[in-house]
């Protein structure tokens, strides 16, 4: 399915996310889920999670929200079963121990349709070792034009090993499924300046895969291509206006709510690799 | 009392409110209450509440915290013992047994003045099967021209047995205390495209609760206006400019810092039934 | 070192600054953070906090997240240690009895190299008697030029006995290392009128000190008097755009973002006292 369809797709069907997900982005992550025709749910307690799943027609996990790891274990298992496709936020992941054996833990108990993270974060996935540095890439870690062909291979074999999609973010952002490997050069610098476009993006692969259950690829790839034209049309209007990041986050959401197939069309920048 | 007179009482008396609330929308109500005139605390830690509670104006529960029930209880009765307003959001009541639970509870425990929730949740607290779907209204419990009649009896009847105002929002708003009746039908559909519209008029109610202890339902009736107000001036600025909900959310808490007497005169549609 | 250059100094050195901060506040201490130039990390779980601050190059501790108390001193002492600067807000010290116990427990374990507050969280730390009312400062503690000279004694006293450096929020902000004390006079009224003006200020005086380890005296005042102007220009736009609270807030942080050192000279209003 085209990209701009993938997206329309939402507003059609209009799926509830159920997040899991870190108290520093989480109303930003419901505002983006909200500003593309989905609907959030925020429940995370423990004692209500797999109820609240049932509902729902996609879930986010976010690692952000360490100490709600049992509800995301709960919540998945539940999804999985359910058919309810599982999207994963690797935050920090590789970081500390805590969040190593809670990846860990994760991966052994869920089936994640799509696991979305910064190089560090999904290298460090790969059990390969990674310069983490806090939340963001670390510089020994960033995917270049001449490091991309050897990392892809990388990332399409933790694809493989996991079944499922793996979308690595950067300048370029990387999304393989095993077979098949497609990158995105949408995006801009400023999207690293504001906190939470990692995880708006991730929350927003949630609202794709419950728009379209069955293409979990598509569905990957078409989030990060339309948060990455977002995130340039925001971009424009702050050098226009001479606006900061706290604007620019708001542009971000309002380009998402007011984003038109032909946009998608004209500043789409994909290629099969 | 008029309705702009209640909203300017506010920035006369600045009450200041405690809020136990949810994490997703905690910083938009804080604001919205800052914005109105009126002073926020998010003391909500169960070994300080009661103590925090002693020194507010108003107290807001919002089921959404539903990990802070416990709090929500402590501080509840303790504003109940002091005579302090005790405004509730009951947070997708309905949608799970935990929230069930914790509703019956807090019912049993605290004495409410207004509770506040969209259709399915107020109707899920009188009882009736309602078809919750995340924290949104489901389109079964939707109120319209038609069915208002027969859906007013309900809210009044649970207004009596509870002995506090309810207020019931969607496009038209009902505000029942048992014997009258107040239809609002202020508002515009982009305020269901942010989280937190109903947070934030619940935390609103609050300020006009702590400013008008000695009716609640006014207090509510006129908070409801002067959000819709808002919530029209807001959606205004967001067609001259061509923002989106990110945008629509501020200017809506703008709109409350910057509201006139005359605004609400001119643009209110208040009915009593 | 000058408070221009200091300001130019995060965005030459980048640091990493930990913050265990309040949920009310969070995303927008985390977009000032990205907007001088800094990066936060936002790790509180008590399970890594350890780790976490080996990585980083100054922690923020803020009383209002009073329920990760363990891992503010786990954190602190770790920081002590390594000579990682710490940074302390006492959000409501004073106002119950468990932020009593849990500052005196702070300042026991852990040695501040600033603590930023308004006038009543700073005396009810050193010990006097303040008439807290919920977060923000108590009419009775108001500074003013009457009152100014006698109150600096009370700050230097209190800098001098725990070895930190003391700055108080206000009309008027007094910055004392119990040797020295510099009045900064920027800032405006409607910073009071958002919620997170402190918390932000904190956090911003956590990246001034991660990349000017050496003098957290400068590093302080710099960092009140930046986010004064910030907050100046801000208002200017406010004024010129019939904005409110919300947009201010978003203003405030952009203005961080593009902040001139020639704004800085020719707005900054500074003296020693």
């Amino acid at each position: 399915m085209k990209i701009e369809d993938n997206f329309i797709q939402i507003q059609h069907k209009r799926p509830l996310v159920q997040c899991i997900t870190n108290f520093v982005t989480v109303n930003d992550c419901a505002n983006i889920l909200l500003a593309s025709g989905a609907s959030p749910t925020m429940a995370m307690d423990v004692r209500e999670v797999e109820e609240a799943v049932e509902k729902v027609q996609a879930l986010v996990c976010n690692l952000g929200a360490i100490e709600h790891l049992e509800s995301m274990i709960l919540a998945g298992k539940k999804a999985n079963t359910l058919g309810i496709p599982v999207v994963l936020d690797p935050v920090g992941a590789g970081g500390t121990m805590l969040r190593k054996e809670a990846m860990s833990r994760l991966l052994q108990e869920v089936h994640f349709s799509v696991i979305r993270g910064n190089a560090s974060e999904i290298k460090a996935i790969a059990g390969l070792n990674v310069g983490a540095h806090g939340v963001d890439v670390a510089p020994s870690d960033v995917i270049t034009e001449g490091n991309l062909e050897k990392e892809i291979e990388v990332f399409k074999g933790l694809a493989q090993r996991l079944n499922s999609v793996i979308a690595v973010s950067g300048v370029i952002d990387i999304v393989a499924d095993g077979e098949q490997t497609v990158l995105i050069k949408n995006g801009c610098e400023t999207m690293a300046r504001i906190t939470g476009s990692g995880c708006m993006l991730t929350t927003l692969i949630g609202a794709f895969c419950g728009a379209n259950k069955a293409d979990a690829f598509s569905a990957a790839y078409s989030a990060i291509a339309v948060m990455g034209i977002a995130g340039e049309l925001a971009d424009e209007r702050r050098k226009r206006s001479g606006t900061g990041n706290a604007t620019f986050r708001n542009d971000l959401i309002d380009a998402i709510f007011n984003m038109k197939k032909e946009q998608i069309k004209e500043k789409l920048r994909y290629e099969v690799f």
